[in-house]
Parts: C-alpha cells; structure tokens; sequence
C-alpha cells in the first residue's frame, strides 16, 4: 500500500513538471497564499500586481449579461476589500502601460448550467497585468473569486502576487443542501448563503422544500400545499425565481427537493386524498421519522404529481428533480388494506418494491417534463432503471453500489453538518476516497461530487450561517481540490482567513454569535460569557434528539444554538499543548502561554457567575462552569507535575481519571472542547511516574 | 437664574403630583429601566409581568393594515429578542385567565402623518395583562417600541416589570437628515437607518437628493437628471415609493430635498441652461461651497421647476417640502450682466433679495402642488412670507428669528453627526434651551423640533451607520423626553443598552467596525489593533477639510473611517480616574485598575507594530502608537507620585506640559481620546507639590 502511494506521488510530480507548473501543485505547506479551495496547479513568481484605483478593466471574446453583472459583482466586492472608491467600468481600448485585469471568455456555455459544465479557467498575473480566461462564463467567474481571494496589503499598496493558476474541479457537484422545511429560512438568508457557496466555487444549492413539518413553495395550482402546509412560511413563485436567477448569476443550481412518498405529513395535511390512510393530517410539530405516507397504488396521486411536477419543472430550470425518497417506514402501507392487496397483484415482495414501483411512476412523470430523478439512497432498487442519481447518506457503500448498477451518485455521509463535526472531520471525507478504491475509472466518474446537508431541526434563521460556514468551506476544497491535498494545518490556517472573509462579505456568522450571546447575558457585559463560551462545543443531532423530545415549538434560544460548532479556541489551545508536550524542556514560553490560558479561564469564572445566576437561559451551564474551573485547576497541577519533573501521587491520578470521565460527557447538550488537552496534561504528568 | 431654576423645578413637581403620577417623572437615576427616550411620566409597580411563547394578543377598536403589519413586526421583534419560535397571532375574544397583550387604537389618525399627529399613548402593565392604547395607530407604534425595550429576563423568564406610563413627545418633529449626495447609500441602508430611528420613536426622514456631486432620484420627466447627474447610483420612483411606505408603515414621514439655488451642479451637469453661467458642466467631486447656480432670472427654470415639482409631489405624500436654500456665494449671479439687471429693474438690492424672489416663486410653485415649503436659515428675509418653516444651522438666533417673524422653525445647529461629537455634547443642546428663554408661548410653539445631520461627505456604506448610531439616539431622546430629563450619566448607561438593541435589531454599527479593523490588519489577528482604536476618536468635518483636500474619489478606508465617534473605553477610564482622584486614599481598587489599563495599553504596542509595519494603511497611525505609549507611562508615572504623595521634579512638569501639547493635536485626523483622563492625573500628581 505505501509502495503504491509512493509511486502515485511519483506520477502526480512527473505529470506536474511535465506539464510545466511547479512542485506546489497541492501544497501549501511552503505558501502563504490564502486560497481556498485550493487550486489544481500554481505556480508563483516573484513581484506583485499593484491593485489601485485606476485598475482597468478589458473584457475580450465571448460576453453576456451574466458576465458583465458578475464583472460588476468583482469590482463591487474589490471596493469591500479594499475600500477603494467604485473602480472604473470595462474600457474597450487597451492602453498598454496601464495595469489591466483582462478578461477573455471562449464561448457561451450552455444556457443551462448542469454537471458538465466547464468550469475551468486560467489565471496569469504579471506585474503589468492580470488575464484570466475559461471556456466558459462560468470559469471566469470561478477564476474571478481566486483572484479576489488573492488581494492581498504590505506596507505600500494592496496588491496580487505574481503566479500562474490553471484550475478546475475535481468533482462536478458540489453541493450544499439547505433545510427550509423544520425551520423556515427568508430568502436573504438563502441569498447570503449563495454568496458565500459562490465565494468557495460550488454549484448546487439543494433546496429542501418539503417535509413533515412544512411545504415551503408557493403552487398556483394546488394552493392548499402552503396555504395550508406552511403557517404562511414560504416562497412565492416570484421569490423563487429571483432565488434561481440569483444563483444562476453566480454558477450555482439550484436542485428543489420534494420529498416523498415519506415526509409528506405537510402535503397531507393540505390534500389528504394523497395519503395511505385516513386524514384528517395536521402539519408535524416534532421532528424524527413520521408515519404518514403517499399511496403509491391510487392512479390520482398520480395525476396529482403530474400536473404539481409540471408546474415546479416550469419554475426551477436545472435538468435534475430531487424526489426525496428517504425514511419510509411503511407502517400505514401495511395497515391499508387496499395497499396490500395492490403489492400482492403487482407481485410487490415488500415495501421496498413498492417504493420501487412508486419511483418508476414518478421517472415516467419526471422525464415527460424533462427532469432526471435524483434521490436519497433508499431508492435503489433492482426495479428501477440506472439512469437516475443517487445521493448517500447512510454511508459510502451505497455510492459504490449505485455506480457499479450504472447509476450516478453523490457523497453526503460524513458531510451532514448539524452533526456538529469539526471541519477537519469532514475535510477527511472523499466521496472517491479509499471506499472507492476497487471501483473501474468509469464507475469513478459517475461519483459526480458530494453535498454538505444543513438539516433544519435545530437551526433558526439565527445560527444556520453559523453552522454552515466556515466548516462547509473545507467540504468545498474537498470537492473542488486535488485529492494529494491533505494537509490538516494548511486547510485551518485559509479556513480561518475564510472565516473572516466571509463576514467581511455580509455572512452574520461571526455577528450573530455575539448577539446570541448578549441575549443570554441580559443586562450585562457579555465579555466573560464569550470568554466562557469559546471554550465550548454543541452536541450535533443524535445528542440532542436523545436529551429531550424537540419540536418545531421547543425554543432554540440556549447556549448550545449560540456556540460554533467548533470551538477555535480550544483548537488552538489543543495545538500549543501539543507542541509544548513534544519537548516541554525546550517549550519554557509554549507553557508560560498554557499557565495563562488556563489562569485566564479560571479566573474568568468570578465574573461569569453574576451573569449566569441571573439568567433563567444560563442556570443549565452552571455545571459547566464547575468542569472547566476543576479542569483549569488539573490542568495548572498537572504544569508543576510536568515542570518540576515531580512524581503526582495515586490519589491526584484516580481524580483526574474520575474528572476526564464526568467532563468527556455532553452536559446540557454541549462538551467541554477543551478536555482532550487538559487530557494530554495529565497523561503527561503521568507518564512522570513511569519514567521513574 | 438660580431662583427661577428652582421655582420651575417646584412647579414640576407640583404638576407631577397633581397629575397623579410618582416622583420618578424625567428622572432615571433610581430606576433600573433602560429605556429611551424616557417617557413623559411613568410609575412603576412591584412585580412583573412574564413574556412567554403563550402571550396573546388582541386588539380593539380602530384596526387597518399597518396596525396589523405593525403588530406582527413587533411579535417578530419579541422573537428576536426572546429566542422563542413566533408566538400566536392575535386573538379575536379574551380568555380571562390567559397573559394578554391588549391593543386599544382609538381612532384611525390622519391618512397622511403631519407634525400634528397625535403620538400619545398608555402603557400599564399589571401580572395579567399589558394594556396600551392610543388615539392613534402612531400613538400604538410609539407604545410598542416602549413596549420591547422593556423586555428583560431574570432568573425564572423573560418579563417585563409592572408600571404604567403616559407618554407623549415634547417636540413634533424629530428627525434625520441622511446626506446621499456626497456619498450613495442604498435602499436597505435607509430601510436599517428607519428601524434604528422606529425603535427611537423619530418621526421624520429627511432625505437629502441632490446636491452638487449627485442627482439621486429618478425622473420620467427629466431622465437627464439621475442618467447625467448620479453616474447610475439614484433610487428608482419605485424604490422611492417602497422606502416611503416601509416609513409610513413606522410613523416616519418623508421630506425630501432638493438643495436649490445653490448646490445644484449635478442638476446643472444634466440641464445648463438651468444655470446662471455658460455649461458645460460635470458633476462636482470636490467637496465645499462651489459657484454654479441656478438662473433665478429665466421663466424657464421656473416652468421646469413647476414640472420637476409636480412629478415628485405625486411621489413623496407629505405636505412638506425642502428646497435647501444654502450656502449661495452668487459669484455667478455677480458675473452675469442679464442677472445683474434684473436685479435693478426689480429693485433686488442684493443676491440675497435675489435669493428672496427665487424662494418667492418656489413657494408658488409647491403651493400650487399642495406642498409647504421648508429650507435652511439663509432662505429668511423679509420678501418671504411667513408660512415657510426654516432649519436653524448656524446658530440658535436664527431659530428665534424664525419663529418671531411668524415661521415656524426645527433646530439642526448643534445636531451635525459629521463633527463627531460626544454623544453628551448633542443631548446637551435644546431647540428651547436658554436662547429661547425670552419667547412667548406661541412662538415658543413654533419651534416644532429638531433633526440630527448626517452629511455625507466623509461616510459610505460602510460606516454610515456607526456615524448615525448610537449618538442619534441622545438628540431623539431630548427631542422626545421632557426637558428636566438631563443627567449625562443615566443618559450614557440606557445609550449603552441602546447601542447593543440596535445591533440586535440588525444595525450594523458594531459589526462594521470590526469588519474594518479587520481590513486594516489584513492578515493578521485584529485583536491588538482593536484594543488600541478604541482609544481614539475622528476628528469631525473641520479638522479633515483643512488637511487635505478631500473628493469623492479619496477612499475613506483609514482608521479615521473606522473609529467610533465616540470612544466608550475613554469615557469610561475618564469616568474612572475622576472617581479615583476624588478620593485617592481610599480607592486602591481604583487606582490599580488605572494601572491595569494603563499597563495593557502600553504592553498592547508590542503586539500592535508588526501589524502597523506590514500596513500601508497604518503607517499614518505609528505617531499616534507612540504618543500612546508617552501617555500611558505618563499616567503610570503620574500614579506613583499620587499613590507616594512624592513631589514630581520641576523636569518631570514640564515635559508633562509639553506632552499634553502635542498629543492635544489631531493626528492621521484623529485624537487620543484618553487624553484629558491622563492629563487629570498629571494635575494630580502635580498638586502634590502645592500640597506641600
């Protein structure tokens, strides 16, 4: 195995020298460029483009109204970064000795975006000039955010460095689902978040329109799906075509899902007439998987969906259909009667197959208004025809089945962001990773990419950009980058600077947090609470499901909806243990800096306790507080252990193994991220006893 | 004077007593209540009422659509203040024992909002129920802002305390001047600026259209206008028409301006033969008083006035109409022998009765659209008649001037955001303060109020709103609470709360400045940088004009742009160094927190240089690091002397002196703003030696 990578490494340089790009293809270790992702070749030169205000700006070859309005978008956003005054519009005469961004695009593309699209570009920068050129629109829009990202200030002038980019995807797809159904998101939401899925080069935003708890699009001909599905809580057609205008101008899909013949109970609630047994349905307060169902065997549903299918294939112009397909437990197939007679005429062995023969029916509808199927992994079926797209999300075998059948598919196990993961765990997922490996190279590229998933149980339109961004950044290199790129340090030190780039282009996740938090803190001066907070994490979904009985109606209001999924702070705290461990000789100042964080945390503690007695939202972190003070104090006893080279006797040791046990567990639906390293303190002192 | 003080505060008294309510009228200083503008009268109650998600609303009497929308803006508010998910929409029939929000509008108000409006209300809050009732639906919107500043949370829920206010404002016009002119501001930074002003209970934008560096509005009559003068950055009438009513909808009437004769080049830059000297022109990107002018000689300009008026009182709905007025320097009318001689055939004896007869006109004009006329002071002189209401901003004496010639007039002198005054100087000034001392009642009812100016020269988007917020909110407060209400130090502790609601109301005052620094460090962490702006302050209009010569095309991405106004951390330390100088023996606490701050801002330099060194940007701020430095040791040394009661060398003063010399000065066009704090303890420690 170790030969093989070696000599896969070999190769990947021998292709790289060959083809003229230097040996960063896939590094990052030696660069300080800040991109992501990562480009497929680079290669730098020394210098620098200056970016001032006379920039001009040449725009060759092909052009259209999406090209000049992103045009405009670039230097929009080159005034965010670089507070510059609006830059001049494209001039149409080149005037050779004046800095020139050229931009020449090949051909038109097609008018509908789809998986194979180019989206390719190349990017030259010399100290006179910047010339970016693609095949299509689309890849000069993706070259257009590498050469944003790539604005850089010293102590003269903002500016490029010099280099040479040829980049393109390693994945087609490249997706973020977004939840709308469990919690209702207002369309700037869904806009902002197409902005930053733009700024990262992904292309599909799938839209999970329906579900138990809501029916989010407007439908003229069935009105009763939001009138009554949705409490006034969805899109109107107009904002939905703004939406996929909106996104269509930044080279993004967007993918609607209706989920079914399961996860109806909204549809239900509206047209019980669709249902396998009798309404009357109200719309689904809880989450989790619900009984409700369509009935595959009435000829009406049918024709129902025909003309509903008709009307959203009108609306939403992308080739693929997502019909959901996931979690039927078929409870009320089994109670109908009538159900049970249709399986057994239609030699239907079980639900299963029902399922099958209700999907068939739908591909017939879906392709008669030119739609392909995609759907979640429990559509497979010997029944159903290969020329549908699956999308995993119960693991990575189901993405090797579905293309060694033929079928195309897509990666979202091991991307489900209210999992609440750290990036670096879903950095780790490859949807053609090691899994994938016994696969021929055509099965290979029917793994057309992958989809992070924001599910909405436990998101308001207050913490979803939270809990999406940064971490969806590293899926997106993922998708995007070189497989050779792995390099865990590299991905955090650009998704930190992505971090702020994000915010600095209108995302709330960095503002709503400390709003969150001076809603918990009341009167008072959130700062110790920050203090506090930031040395949490939230529990994900399982958790949380497990704690208590959540619904729509159960306020997210509380410390666990306010924190980020990561906690940075004990990531970095993580790294300075680490280090300082290696050789706590040499690290006299590495561990000053842990005495001090750990001083600063229990100290903190004093003026964390006025704020968290007089809110009725903070007594559940109270317990928490305990851990992190007893944690502090371990952690500074098990320094002096380490410093002084002295030998912790057994009762200091059975209490620190008692501490890591009761602090390792989730308390009010958080962890405490920074046990692992207060962990490593200990062992280290431990390990004092045994050198003796 | 002392006398006469004392009788009107006996006299207040007396009415507080008669009129039944409790001593705490215009008082704050024994309340814990955060709200502003304090109310009229208001007399609190022990106990509270509890704000859960089962809160019910109803509503009586007087209802129309923006009541309701209204009442479901507010329910949002108490959503994004509370956390929970929406709570029920109103009730149509009152359960007894049921917490109930009761609604009570009178009568439906006037159809287009006036100076006269009533916008009184009741708010009383018992255990069970919330009354608030109003002749108004405007009296219902004021209610409701008082309403949601209330809500706090202790440690069982969120609540709020049991009182019972009456509520009216002092003045009937308070209001806003956005300049977006000088510098373009979009619809949804309007939109953010009427929440903000909303939840302040100001009542009226006055939007600032043209001026000579852009024409802002669209015209159908006259497209050169915003195609020629505006370079593409104006409102569309139906963006204009959406701002209007999401205004109406907030009790905010609209005024708009059109600066004329003067400030016109932008109108000019369309339609020369509007202008009293030969085109062609541009439009101006210097900012200050510039020659074109108006051709007030020519019926055509008056016919196109006539048109262009006629066309935008279709589109702004209230009775008012602003035709600026300022800053005519007539060296065109002068250079032109046509103007010239009209001056002597109509017996004009300068510019200014020049001026007179334009105005004269213009008040035909506006008359003949249903519109009343209102401009800067200079429009005063004896030709105009009475029924024209002038904006003071030069001086006090023209407000009295006004309003004892029979005009009605609002106060803006004193009110000018872009000299980057403390909040505590704005509260300080009253449209009826001392100047108006020697008015009778009547004319005294003449001044209608007040407007705040934000010019637009030194803001953009991006920090407009850290310009306008939280500083407006003290002048709302004198133009709405009753004029007794004066502590500087209750003022500060609700502006603080203010500060925070607005950003929870989505304001982008906080989130921007960091998004700045941020610019400003580039690729390092902004922590350092941020500990050190927050100790200085812009310099306002004046300093900057007379140090360089500013247009728009000079980018405002400097510190100066990003800094507060007003610096909390300064006020503070001030706050804190004259509570400890009182009484240096006995607040040792005080004296080492003195040390403590003085300690992390001179240590924060070490931190602070290598993100100046790599800055093109900061370069300009190195002197000021210094001079912080040379302070913070000052002030260290300064202590020590203090706490020994050692007698400072002859030396040691007067390089104190000469210390406070230069770093009193502007520089990079701002100021050290814990100056004076350090300059206190440099008296300090020098009167050591007098002691002696």
């Amino acid at each position: 195995m170790k030969i093989v990578k070696g000599l896969r490494l070999i190769l990947l340089i021998a292709v790289v020298v060959i083809s003229g790009y230097g040996l960063q293809t896939g590094r990052t270790e030696d660069s300080s460029l800040l991109l992501m992702p990562w480009p497929e070749h680079i290669e730098r030169n020394h210098g620098k483009f200056v970016i001032d205000q006379n920039l001009k700006i040449y725009i060759s070859g092909h052009s259209d109204r999406r090209l000049m309005a992103a045009v405009s978008r670039m230097v929009h956003r080159l005034g965010q970064i670089t507070g510059f005054p609006i830059i001049n519009s494209p001039i149409t005469e080149i005037v050779s000795d004046e800095p020139t961004f050229r931009i020449h695009c090949i051909g038109a593309g097609e008018e509908i975006q789809s998986p194979d699209t180019d989206e390719s570009y190349a990017l030259d920068v010399n100290s006179q000039s910047v010339h970016l050129s693609a095949e299509s629109p689309i890849g000069i829009l993706r070259g257009m955010e590498t050469f944003l990202q790539l604005v850089e200030m010293d102590d003269e002038s903002f500016f490029i460095p010099l280099l040479s980019i040829k980049d393109r995807p390693r994945f087609r797809w490249r997706g973020l689902l977004i939840d709308v159904a469990r919690h209702w998101q207002p369309p700037e939401i869904i806009r902002r978040n197409l902005d930053a899925m733009a700024a990262l080069k992904m292309n599909v935003l799938h839209w999970h329109l329906s579900d138990d708890q809501g029916f989010r699009m407007e439908s003229k001909i069935f009105p009763k799906l939001h009138q009554v599905g949705s409490k006034g809580r969805f899109y109107n057609q107009k904002e939905a075509r703004e939406i996929i205008r909106y996104a269509q101008d930044r080279g993004i899909r967007i993918i609607p899902e209706f989920d079914m013949p399961g996860h109806t109970t909204a549809w239900l609630s509206a047209y019980s007439e669709l249902a396998s047994a009798p309404g009357p349905y109200q719309i689904e307060d809880f989450w989790g998987i619900r009984d409700p169902c369509m009935d595959p065997t009435r000829e009406s549903v049918y024709l129902f969906l025909d003309q509903f299918i008709g009307e959203m294939a009108d609306i939403f112009p992308d080739e693929y259909f997502h019909i959901g397909g996931d979690e039927v437990n078929g409870k009320h197939w089994n109670a109908n009667s009538e159900i049970r007679d249709f399986k057994e005429r239609h030699k239907l062995k079980d639900n299963h197959a029902l399922q099958a023969y209700f999907n068939q029916r739908l591909l017939k509808i879906l392709e008669k208004h030119g739609k392909k199927m995609i759907g979640w992994d429990e559509i497979l079926h010997p029944d159903l025809p290969n020329n549908v797209t699956v999308q995993s999300w119960r693991g990575m075998d189901s993405l090797a089945k579905s293309v060694s059948r033929g079928s195309s598919a897509i990666l979202s196990y091991g991307y489900y962001l209210d999992h609440m993961q750290s990036a670096a765990f879903h950095y780790a997922i490859d949807p053609q990773g090691k899994e994938a490996a016994a696969l021929t190279d055509k099965e290979k590229t029917q793994i057309l990419g992958g989809e992070a998933c924001m599910w909405g149980e436990f998101i308001t339109e207050e913490n979803i950009e939270s809990r999406v961004w940064p971490r969806t950044a590293a899926i997106a290199e993922r998708l995007w980058s070189p497989t050779a790129l792995k390099d865990e340090a590299s991905m955090y030190r650009r998704l930190q600077f992505i971090d702020r780039y994000l915010a600095s282009l209108g995302l709330r996740h960095k503002s709503q947090y400390a709003t969150l938090l001076q809603r918990l803190a009341g009167k008072h001066d959130p700062a110790p609470l920050r203090i506090f907070a930031d040395l949490l994490e939230p529990s994900g979904l399982g958790v949380r499901a497990r704690t208590r009985k959540y619904s729509r109606l159960i306020p997210l209001n509380r410390m666990v909806d306010a924190v980020p999924p990561e906690s940075e702070t004990a990531r970095r705290f993580t790294q300075l243990v680490h280090r300082a461990l290696k050789d706590p000789a040499g690290s006299q100042e590495d561990i000053q800096r842990i005495r001090e964080h750990l001083n600063l945390w229990a100290g903190n503690q004093v003026q964390l306790k006025p704020i968290t007695r007089q809110s009725f939202l903070l007594h559940e972190i109270e317990p928490l507080a305990e851990i992190v003070l007893e944690l502090c104090a371990k952690g500074l006893q098990a320094l002096d252990y380490i410093v002084t080279g002295e030998i912790p006797s057994k009762e200091w040791h059975s209490e620190s193994v008692g501490l890591m046990g009761r602090s390792g567990k989730p308390m009010a639906e958080m962890t405490v991220a920074i046990v692992p390293a207060i962990g490593m303190l200990i062992e280290s002192a431990k390990a004092n006893r045994r050198d003796q």
